[in-house]
């Protein structure tokens, strides 16, 4: 009979190594790994020989940095898609791509079904696995964690020494951490009391605002149709150039986020997020948006904003709705250009000097207008005054 | 024949005084001033004195600080009403008080015309027509700055000479500013071109984030149903309390805004506010409603948010579509406390400890069915992977 | 040991009558029924005698009508809340007061658990937990057709034969069949099939349009702040009211709804219903609202009408954003009066006879700074006539 | 000097008749007339003759029925736009393709300005100006009925008299209406009074339903991409379609609405409405929608509606939002196909019969977490039930 085959998202880190070793033990499936790179500064190297010497039958790593950055985050930059009005997602945003990489491995490889490490009370089961129905609704996922005998990190550490995967010997870590290119993800432990600020060794990646340079720090930031191209008028890849602004802005004290979220699943949760090059971006992209949408598109355009912030954190990335709403934004930002051409600000229109162009005269017409509903209903309901 | 009488909303500053005495001299009217006292710093010493100076019949000076504080400021707070997610709105919340205030005294005082100060392209002249025409239909509005003869500041200044009205004899500020206890604004002069930063001369009452105290000051907001009430759990009025905020803010460096916005008649603006009090105010406010309120309503809140701050800032504040919104918003904030007792917070639901009390394996019915939409549509409509 | 005793919401039908009975056999449990009249016009006679007979300790049946009718449909009417802009939702709208009831007499009766008898893909079981979990957080929810043996209908009828249940001896109707004073639903069957029309057998309260008599019946309904009060000026019960104007309506070919909708767990599902009070009230409602309600509080109600919909439709009946929404909606409707004296129709503004009193001129004024924001984009933007 | 030239956009009827000579008489301009072929039934024959008989330089009468009908009615009915839930909008889509029509010949005419014949106080001259605003920002726009002498329609007629302009004879019609193959309005006269229901005689193109045809007439429209493309498989040209569903829908007492509606400038406003192939194609519409759509982007999709419908009737169809949105709602409608092929309607899902496919055990954990947040708000701020 043949071997079930199963296709694994595999970070190199404990669960997913636990993963390889039990899919072979427990089903003696073959195992192939995938590792996405999106620009994490760590586990990417040596993730493929740990793979293999975990019984891994091959292992996949794969840069997806470039298509991270232009399909991904920068569709989220154009929609200003900040969760709860704050987060930029960066793990939110990775988890899609990781997915859609893994099942398209996964059909290549003539898988029957794909796997996770993510838990059970997590945001990112979710995203996977809506990913998963909308891209091979006939692949089965299996989530390990929500189902294995392991009770505790000691345990999983056990089957490790006894399967001579090779795990880290340094004490643990006393965070969760997430990474990759457009943020950093911190929680447990202490953090998990919302009362306790963060310590300062919580942060992986930004210097303490009271520990930045005083002098500001200068960066110009071009934009084509709502997406960064240059950075001091010299183009760089996308990846690069969030790269940069990630080292800039840790430097200077810009991307600390410490916030109380509410979990796709119902839950309220701390997260505490570094995010130097996201932050800066959607600060320069709404600034330019500022000046180059009309008010109206504006107005709407916050409204998406929540909206596409909502899709992206709980998962429906690969949905009808997601698509239609990323067509009404691409329009919009056809204008937001970095340079001035676009510009609606009109100062002849704005100053209060003599140079004015504008129709006062205009404004007795439209206020009286504007204010005729008003009128109408006080007259009719006759309303006392206001208390 | 009875002389006409009219009610003139009265700041002591050079437009308003030219209105008084050319009411007298064009319509030969009997002019009563009238000055509401919103918290500003400045103006509010002598101008009794002043209007009377320039023939007002009477002049009154009503204190509405705490009014102000109370029913303008608090509702806007608890509805985290900030135009285009950032301005305060201090301005564009005391016009509809003092346009309330000035038709109770005009009727009081039978008049049968009330006139205001506002230029014929800001939003002002909106915000106060608009209520008049809610609050009184039937009195006449006058809008001397859009009809009168003076082309420039300075044929004003020589009026006021001719009239022997008292005009302040140092050099006229290079801007334009409107202030009172929820902020500042400052605009015209150099500020009219966007592309420069302001100048430090253009803040009032903040000092540079970069002369700022390296040492975080502190303090303890304690809400009662969305509304602060005790600074580190000591009682103070609502005006107090935002008073000392100010100053404690300002110091710090908190509360500087420089913003391109779009104003009611469909102008791109560049404006720059200070606002401490709302900063800090808004900011503890919304913390503490991440907290407390359920996941839904703060969604919906969001979006609520955005209208009822096009409502303030478009100057409808007395409208029936106000008033629903606070009916909604008040009812959100029941819950809003500064203490914990309402926290929605769940440390054994959050944790990924031992503690936890989350049933994990509701996790994969959850996604199975949340799922069911997408695969569904993905697997009718045969869609390629997305590229 | 103490027996364990649960409650359970008791139709009369098949399925709760096996449920009381499988309780006593599987668990050894003391059973108490509970039955809501919420207007049904069958069932509820000899549902008190039935449920004893089959074995339960003791049997509630509850007069629910006029709680039913002010509480919960008013609230839904005063909304305008259609699902999908089509379905009045009398079954969605009958399940959390059958819920809180049943909660209710649970915990009276020292129950640990509570019981329906919804299926595990309709809606009725989310709507039903749901309010169980605001409700009743500690209490047990079961639900015996997600878990029980019976496979088929014909299963549950040996059972009930075997253990002394009486059934109705009839031929089985070929439908599933839902029915208050707000509505029937009716599913199952060849109605399953979206390209049949529903047969004319399917219909159980209106007769068909075709068959309905030419001459219109016509009805005056008199509304106070949103509610109707009386029918022809005469003052009734609002049961009463609803029941009348269902008679009415059902003769006149009012209320048959065929719709496909879209369930709370994610399935389309091809719904027959017939709803003549619902139909003719939400109508008269909405008319009322053109006339009374000004143009911005309409704007928004008509979104909040949608949210309203989905709340009671998706079962967070018991939920702060419902309980919000209420607040917003209750204050809309303080004008919403049967007789004309909040109309803000004004026949003179609407004239376009000599009558006339609205200012022409100040069109002008108005179209001038309404279209600014179009004329900048446009000029700055330099497009292309469009295609 | 050389002699202005004109534009006027021209019916052929009374007041765009007085405004060709009158421009001629006060501004001896020259008068080049424009008229748009909307499908309407009247007035085109003859109004070229007229319009030069009238002393005008050159006429065009020019057939905009397609593009009329792709481009502007079908979007409409992509959008689901209906305003105020009712209204088809058959004269607010015509206005700005009369516009955009008439500055494309003012600009090849080399006219320095362009002229309506809509009052000051209706809806037309905000969609008209708006139009050129956007278009032409720096032609002039005339409004002769805002400004010119004439105080009533006797008045005109004694000036057309004088200058042997060809008047009809026929008694005026007591109504004023305005048609093309979108539908008719119809408005003034004892229609001014809400509270008389339309005489039998204001309805120009319907037959009422009480006259209609006991016997259901059938059609069957098919769809490609949210556009009918065919009428019983047959295709045939937009156009048309439309034109056999308005004789069909009108001989069939379809299409008639009596509406209270909110006008732009902020009156309300009763209006009378026939747009059978309006009604038609809007019903069959939505109802492919229910089949095609998932539930999340129907959703969005009835709020977006909403703000359509504003779009078109407040005369912003040339506004950088209506191409946003247009882009949001052509992606939705990519799957609203007229065939079954892209239904979500999943009878092995819906059913309740053993055909079933549907996971009833992945319901609880759906619920359980659906009701988490509502479990967890009721706990913590221990509500009393609900009175």
């Amino acid at each position: 009979m043949k071997k079930e085959r199963i296709a694994v998202a595999y970070s190199g880190g404990l669960d997913t190594s636990v993963i390889v070793k039990w899919f072979q033990e427990t089903r003696n499936a073959d195992v192939i790994t995938v590792t996405g790179d999106l620009g994490q500064t760590k586990e990417i190297v040596g993730v493929k020989e740990k793979a293999l010497a975990t019984g891994a039958l091959c292992a996949y790593v794969i840069d997806l940095k470039e298509v991270f950055a232009t399909q991904f985050i920068f569709s989220a930059l154009k929609a200003g898609a900040l969760y709860e009005h704050t987060y930029p997602m960066a793990t939110a945003l990775g988890r899609p791509l990781l997915a859609q990489t893994l099942i398209e491995i996964a059909l290549e490889e003539n898988c029957t079904a794909i796997a996770h490490g993510c838990t059970g009370k997590g945001n990112d089961q979710v995203r996977f696995e809506v990913a998963a129905a909308a891209l091979a609704p006939s692949i089965k996922v299996i989530a390990p964690l929500r189902e294995w005998e392991f009770k505790s990190r000691e345990e999983e550490i056990a089957y490790c020494h006894k399967h001579n995967i090779p795990v880290q010997a340094t004490k643990s870590n006393p965070y969760s951490i997430d990474e990759n290119m457009w943020g950093t993800s911190i929680e447990c432990g202490i953090l998990e009391d919302p009362t306790v600020p963060p310590p300062e060794d919580a942060y992986q990646r930004t210097v303490s605002p009271a520990n930045a340079p005083l002098d500001p720090a200068i960066v110009k930031i071009n934009f084509h149709e709502g997406i960064p191209v240059a950075l001091n008028n010299k183009s760089v890849s996308s990846a690069e150039l969030i790269m940069t602004l990630n080292e800039m802005g840790g430097k200077n004290g810009i991307g600390r986020i410490d916030l109380i979220e509410n979990r796709v699943i119902g839950i309220k949760s701390r997260e505490i997020y570094e995010a130097p090059a996201a932050v800066i971006l959607h600060f320069a992209h709404i600034e330019l948006e500022r000046l180059t949408l009309d008010k109206e598109t504006m107005r709407k355009k916050q409204k998406v904003s929540i909206d596409y912030a909502d899709i992206i954190y709980n998962g429906t990335w690969f949905s009808p709705l997601r698509h239609a709403l990323d067509a009404f934004i691409n329009e919009t930002q056809k204008v937001v250009n970095g340079a001035s051409e676009n510009s609606l600000y009109d100062t002849k229109l704005a100053t209060y000097t003599n140079e004015d162009s504008f129709d006062h005269n205009a404004s007795e017409g439209f206020i009286k207008i504007f204010s005729l509903p008003y009128k109408t209903f006080y007259s009719v309901n006759k309303r006392q005054l206001p208390k």
